[in-house]
């Protein structure tokens, strides 16, 4: 085996395998790893039974059709919503967008390398040439980028302590964290505040400077190391599960922060609609995060012992742990 | 001023700045922003004075030429080699490789998405096909991912708690962490070893199963969150300073990890220079990561107070503090 196995799991799991063996000539010859002292993380999802997957619900996706690339091929990107409470008057205003099928030729406006891909209406910024926003869209207080919610946190905290999955991970953005529902947050040292945190593939609300904290109508994924001083600055509203290389690879925007500089460079957006109204869509489930597999898969994350590794890191980033994700087949 | 603004520092810094606003009807007019309590990290860097900024050698450069793109312009990748003493081994074999052209006519084989881009030699796994490596390209023992320079270290060290620059920065992946000479630096709990580390836009060397190293034939950049667990198990070589959008752009590889299955797919590499032997290049330098600003730039960096921010994180990932680098007017 030359390569280390790729597995079956979305996205965000799979940046998991290690970089391909060197075609060096004074390599060993390496038919078989040398040792082999622990599974993998990726070989722990796989062996994950179905009891410890959870399904997403379709109404809990948000589905965006880019126009085809330039061979034609389709280009669809998977976002599952945050669950309650947080984030709920963004996402409320979201599901209303897609309804309204507001978004539909829109477009792909801003790509800044190492950061953010953006989208929604691209004359926003123009106020004679604003798209009108659809009825019933609330103004979201500041106050919701972080919550209290001594039930969700409780339950995840107990459970984790629990089964002691994430010792050696601290977090220099927040005094702790937790995994709960899907997704990763952060917790103050009072634990009398939550909030869910950006990492690689999180989906989130564009704003203008406070007290604005945005509509819903655009948004960003991050396609760069985890800008964790956006944290309860601006809102986090969901994550990409499928699709996320057809916002990280197009092309870098060679305006001011990546915005493109001619209408011709933007990716139109073909539509948005919230899960339950694509017929064609696949079913999505992700690693219980309160599951006995997660909880080995980010012990694994923390220390790799599989036979690639010769030092074991002894800790880990909380974005570093993404959250498996897989069709349901 | 709609958009934060962007000022002319090199990619790594260029993340600094905040997603745009959100083009919203019920969006305040903020023709300027509300208060202006502190400096942008992009403000400190642009206002560093001439002496805060250190030349980067032509010789630390190494410059690759990607075939043109579909649009016939140009691809350069400009990349910055570790300081003495860190990877000498490595990098002594890539100086040997570029005299000898080697990767001339090799190409881009791997983009995983969230993960590394991967080059060298195509056949490089094919026994038969492989193409030989230039005499004298040593072997490095794995003993060389981690070193102590009482030093390099202890200069870093004082330097960096005298200025105070980075408080609130822990880090889950080791005990300790400095900067040095333009990169960024782990440290033993004990001071004992210290080792580079893997951020976004990294360059380290492909490897076989241990005990192989890897020759430094086949070389990989970071393109998402950064993969700590690989530090101190594959070699750190440098980082990219110019041209990350060429590589972090490309399609992603549908193949096994992010392998392209067809040749086509491929990137072809034109050239693989080091600087010094490039006649049209560019002067670049850092911001010394000796100097006040930088250590400005880094509380900045831990501590959002401009304009767009309404809640300072009090903390930093040590990948989230690039050294700003410019080309020199």
């Amino acid at each position: 085996m030359k390569h280390p196995l790729l597995l079956s799991v979305a996205l965000l799991a799979s940046c998991n395998a290690a970089p391909a063996p060197a075609p060096t000539k004074e390599t060993a010859p390496a038919a078989a790893p040398a040792q082999k002292s622990a599974l993998a993380p990726t070989e722990i999802v796989a062996a994950a039974p179905a009891a410890d997957w959870a399904a997403i619900a379709p109404s809990d996706l948000l589905v965006m059709d880019l126009a085809s690339d330039a061979k034609g091929a389709a280009r669809r990107v998977v976002i599952q919503l945050l669950p309650a409470p947080f984030s709920q008057g963004w996402i409320g205003n979201i599901r209303k967008l897609a309804a309204a099928k507001w978004w539909d030729g829109t477009s792909v406006n801003r790509v800044q390398d190492g950061y953010v891909v953006q989208w929604g209406d691209p004359d926003g910024e123009d106020r004679a040439k604003a798209k009108p926003l659809p009825a019933g869209i609330a103004v979201v207080p500041e106050g919701e980028y972080q919550l209290y919610d001594a039930a969700f946190t409780a339950e995840a905290a107990a459970g984790q302590a629990a089964k002691d999955t994430l010792r050696g991970m601290t977090d220099p953005y927040a005094p702790g964290y937790m995994f709960r529902d899907g997704f990763p947050f952060a917790l103050s040292g009072d634990d009398k505040a939550t909030w869910p945190i950006h990492c690689y593939g999180t989906v989130g609300v564009g704003r203008d400077y406070p007290p604005d904290t945005g509509s819903g109508a655009e948004l960003y994924t991050v396609i760069g190391q985890a800008p964790r001083q956006l944290d309860r600055n601006i809102a986090v509203v969901g994550r990409v599960i499928e699709g996320m290389e057809h916002l990280s690879s197009l092309p870098r925007g060679t305006g001011d922060i990546g915005f493109y500089k001619t209408a011709e460079e933007r990716t139109p957006i073909l539509t948005i609609r919230i899960g339950s109204d694509v017929p064609d869509l696949p079913r999505f489930e992700y690693l219980s995060t309160e599951s006995k597999s997660f909880a080995a898969y980010a012990d694994a994350r923390a220390n790799r012992r599989d036979s690639f590794y010769i030092r074991p890191a002894g800790g880990v980033d909380i974005c570093n742990v993404p959250v498996p994700v897989r069709r349901v087949k």
